[in-house]
């Protein structure tokens, strides 16, 4: 048996997603052995990370600051936002490095079933955030699955009564897809939303 | 972009062993989001492994002393060493709870293309304990890997020369398996192997 402190590291790294009993007791072994390269600096950087972080209390992004970086930075054009459900969606989003607008996070998709309604996500600072003068698109970045999808029809219903307009992500053919291996229902929405060229 | 600390806290777990950059991304994300049930525990709990382990002078494993418990450990048996690659090897063998002798930990394989030699392991620890008056057998359980054979058959090799008797674990059908998916290799080692019942 491991020791307890090699035991209680294990059990915390099997509770991150991704991991499990087996790849938690390699990544402690790894970080064990390699003290001074790995597991010194990743305590520092979780200790640091923890002390530094907040919620952005305008649009729920993660920064150092409130309001983040992105909320902050006046080059950014402020008529536009895009909601995303996740702060995972933002990074990729702003990997893309193509869309120079402000964001806000749900925090997640309404789901009646685990009994997450309109009151659990950010919903009402988006209302809010939308009635402002000024503001003249809400792109509706949700995923493209059924909860996404509900949480987007349920926010272009509550955004077309303040009047704002919205839009969503295109569904289409993914660049260097091939037809043969796409799903039926994307390959009919790339046919439905086809373009001149 | 996320903030430099989340940036490095992402960049660190995707070293760790099983972990790729989006595993790091999401691990990182459910970090910070559940941070005193999960980043303040595992900050705490990796502070606390790296202050206490160390390596056990005797046979390799990780404990808080050294000698480590099982070195220490007045009910094992002292003369039956059990040799394994890894920290890991050792920490398989006892969940078992099939064996109650020592172990001693190689540190890997010989592998001549990668420059590793038997200064690189310990094996020259194994060939004093080895030598040492009461030790009745070696068990050599390395991996049944091409790397972890050759390596046991240096190892049965040297340890041939002190006179001391060697064993290694029984190649065959795994329990629960089913000879249709076996290999031929395993295969044919269980027919060779075969016993009266």
């Amino acid at each position: 048996m491991p020791a307890p402190e090699i035991e209680q590291l294990i059990s915390l790294l099997a509770k991150l997603p991704g991991l499990g009993p087996r790849s938690a007791r390699r990544a402690a072994l790894h970080m064990i052995r390699r003290r001074d390269q790995v597991m010194t600096p990743l305590t520092e950087a979780l200790r640091r990370a923890s002390d530094a972080l907040q919620t952005c209390q305008t649009c729920g992004n993660l920064d150092t600051r409130s309001p983040c970086s992105v909320c902050a930075d006046p080059e950014r054009d402020g008529r536009v936002i895009c909601v995303v459900e996740d702060i995972a969606d933002l990074w990729a989003l702003e990997r893309t490095q193509s869309f120079r607008g402000r964001y806000h996070v749900l925090g997640g998709t309404l789901s009646p079933l685990d009994g997450i309604g309109p009151d659990d996500l950010t919903i009402a600072g988006l209302l809010q955030r939308a009635e402002k003068p000024g503001i003249e698109e809400i792109i509706i970045a949700t995923n493209a699955t059924v909860a996404g999808q509900t949480t987007a029809h349920y926010l272009r219903e509550r955004l077309g009564e303040i009047g704002v307009k919205t839009s969503r992500l295109a569904h289409g053919v993914p660049v260097g897809g091939e037809l043969d291996y796409l799903d039926d229902g994307t390959l009919a929405a790339a046919l439905k939303s086809r373009r001149d060229m």
